[in-house]
């Protein structure tokens, strides 16, 4: 079987459905109900009645036909009779909720399970896990629901971990194509779906949680291939011994050499992040922006120092804060309030609005930039409206940030991310964000400090 | 004069004070009354008439009585005669906000401005700044207006970055005791004001963005003094030399070079950030926080995974994520269920409630650690509750980090900030701010990456 199957399955049972709220066998349940999943869903539960306004089966054998999927959140020890039952419906996939096994000291357990499903032909994603989105399938297996569809594509060994970043995508509008969490491993890993992610068209980039890596040659292959195609960002602990030590004795990974692990990140183009915001940074600016063709970054500011704060991180990220030539200085000059500061960063001064904005970056556009990042240093109405059209007009990538908080500021902030435009928090998020976008790809250039 | 004179000051006009909205003299009006100041507030606008409620006054000659303070949003070229003016009010200080001085290229008026003052025995903060708060004095004479009380002072070269900071601190409820936009620095440098805050008995930490330091030799005084005292967190461009340069275009500031900077640092118990999160996290900890006697931690976590990058991290940031005695763990293994992962960190799993954190914090306190850092990677209700309790009745530091959104988090994390627990939205970020609150003037010890 091949992991569409999985993705795309049509008739889905949830064994273990529970009508308790706060258990995981109902807000799984209410989670792909509420998540819009436009298939069949069979709760099944030997209680019977009705959830959420669904039939309740006593078991799998009882349903109604045959299902593609069933999302198991049954005690651990009546897992592999399940999956005989699942097979026996011609289930193809398992996403199996349930901790208890391997995990817990529970070997023999989890090789009954797995026994279980290659017997019956069933590919499994867990034990001990917190399940599956695909948001192309509207089929949120798992939790937190999350319904807001994207371009990236989140694979974490640690659920919290991927349900942070994914929340985060969210939360800000970006949204996903998947959330996977690995828990124990026990067949389908990461370099499966790294495969299935890298010929997903919903999926432009690919985030990856991992404590150590399932199976080292695999892995090497798939990234290399993924990596010819789109960007597969990674987060691994391991950089001291006792996060080695306490990665082992979570998953039982063999954490391996981080020295060695980021030698062949390197080699197969993957972008490693140094922590978990990073993770979602970098992905951000791979799935909502193109490429930048080159390194050549104009920064854009109502804020002086934080445009330095930009330029220096900028260049630590190794990217190059552009000479302007004295022509395009000549006629920035003419364009803009006396003034302002008509170099690189470009300095609008703290009464920019946002027309200034529009008119600079125009004007600016002739520079030979690849790559432009605003600064909105203050709350400036509008600001969303000429982004969004300068993004239309100029040939340059767009990227944005904002400082500090206030409403003004969170209105424009949602529009741009709503639009597309990748926005940060801060202008040093932002520039190691383009970094990461620019040395994708690029291993033989020097490199930054952040990027891998 | 002293600088008390200045933040203590009872009787302010504004002069260019605006009765249109949106203009800077009418926000800074609008701040200073709104900021509930108790003393006496004297608009001055040769227009007259009444802005909010109070009675302008057609120049400072007209006023009933001295002042203390200016607070100066004319034209420039009108700037030197206000301060003659307020010299023959007996002002003591004058905030400066108008800008289109040296910044402009206008060093003869600057000169002109700080003659006039020096003439009158005033003393001026600014030309070209964002003003003063001071909440001690409810006297927000800047913008944004800024009124939650706390122990940060902000002091900042850069208006929008000094603001960010400061915003972030209202946002989370930390506050501030005082935020100073330096401007053109013309008069009253970063090396006075940190001496002032340095005997200021409601600030605990100073933090400082500067692109180039005013006085040398006073600030390696100053810093030392003050480093005896409270610590002084410092965020400074100029680590490329594009970042060199952008700093001198702006304010003209000599950057000098960042290593020399890096070893003052050190010497003189200064922390340097590496950016905007982090000048802000660090000063976080050292507000809310008491100093770590020492560097043991113990993880108490929720999720194995961000158990784990707070390992790494924690380790790479200098701090030592303690073995736990064999007695200690029967102990806790006794305490706690039996699929939580005795060791460090301590793993209470995905279905811990906060009373689990609370047995095992109380457990764990006799280990000899000296900070606690509790991850709640999930919505816990109650997490608030028991973490307050905690504080009172275990000997160490507890931080807390939350990953993720959520609706229930950001109650609980609202009421543990109003608490004043330092709390982070990444472990990571978290275990920075520790390190850095544990190195502080510890200069011989091996440090971490993020520490200077």
């Amino acid at each position: 079987m091949v992991l569409e199957d999985l993705f795309w399955a049509r008739r889905v049972a949830v064994v273990g459905a529970s009508s308790t709220e706060g258990k995981t066998g109902h807000t799984i349940l209410r989670n792909l109900v509420e998540g819009g999943f436009a298939g069949e869903v069979y709760p099944v539960n030997p209680r019977g009645g009705q959830i959420l306004g669904h039939k309740v089966y006593l078991s799998l054998a009882d349903l109604p036909g045959d299902v593609d999927l069933v999302v198991v959140v049954v005690p651990a020890l009546s897992v592999p009779g399940v999956l005989e039952q699942a097979a026996a419906r011609h289930a193809r996939g398992a996403v199996v909720i349930s901790g208890g096994f391997r995990e817990a000291g529970n070997q023999e357990l989890e090789d009954a399970l797995l026994a279980a499903a290659r017997a019956g032909g069933i590919r499994v994603i867990g034990p001990n896990c917190q399940g599956l989105n695909y948001t192309p399938n509207r089929l949120c297996a798992s939790w937190p629901l999350i319904t807001t569809p994207g371009s990236l594509a989140v694979i974490s060994q640690s659920g919290t971990i991927g349900a942070a970043v994914a929340g985060w995508a969210a939360e800000e509008g970006v949204g996903i194509s998947a959330f996977i969490s690995l828990g124990n491993r026990c067949d389908v890993n990461e370099v499966e779906l790294i495969r299935f992610f890298a010929g997903d068209d919903r999926t432009r980039v690919i985030a990856l949680y991992v404590e150590g890596i399932a199976d080292g040659p695999g892995f090497v292959q798939v990234a290399r291939e993924v990596g010819r195609r789109k960007p597969l960002v990674v987060l691994k602990p391991g950089r001291t011994e006792k996060g080695v030590r306490a990665a082992q004795s979570h998953t039982r990974s063999l954490a391996g050499s981080y020295e060695v692990f980021r030698g062949i990140a390197r080699q197969v183009r993957a972008v490693l992040a140094e922590d978990t915001e990073q993770l979602y940074d970098f992905a951000k600016a791979f799935a909502l922006a193109e490429r930048p063709p080159g390194r050549r970054l104009v920064i854009v500011t109502s804020s002086g120092g934080s445009g330095i704060m930009a330029t220096d991180q900028a260049e630590l990220a190794g990217l190059e804060v552009m000479e302007l030539d004295p022509d395009l200085k000549a006629r920035l000059r003419e364009a803009l309030p006396a003034h302002c500061v008509i170099s690189n960063p470009l300095d609008l001064t703290g009464d920019a609005d946002a027309e200034r904005y529009r008119v600079a970056v125009g004007v600016a556009s002739a520079s030979g930039a690849d790559v432009f990042l605003l600064v909105f240093g203050d709350p400036i109405p509008g600001a969303a409206e000429v982004v969004e059209q300068l993004r239309q007009t100029v040939r340059q990538q767009v990227f944005v940030s904002y400082l500090g908080g206030g409403q003004v500021q969170a209105h424009e902030v949602a529009r741009m991310l709503r639009a597309g435009i990748p926005v940060y928090s801060t202008p040093e998020r932002a520039v190691r964000a383009i970094g990461a976008w620019w040395h994708w790809g690029r291993p033989g250039v020097k490199e930054g400090q952040s990027i891998a």
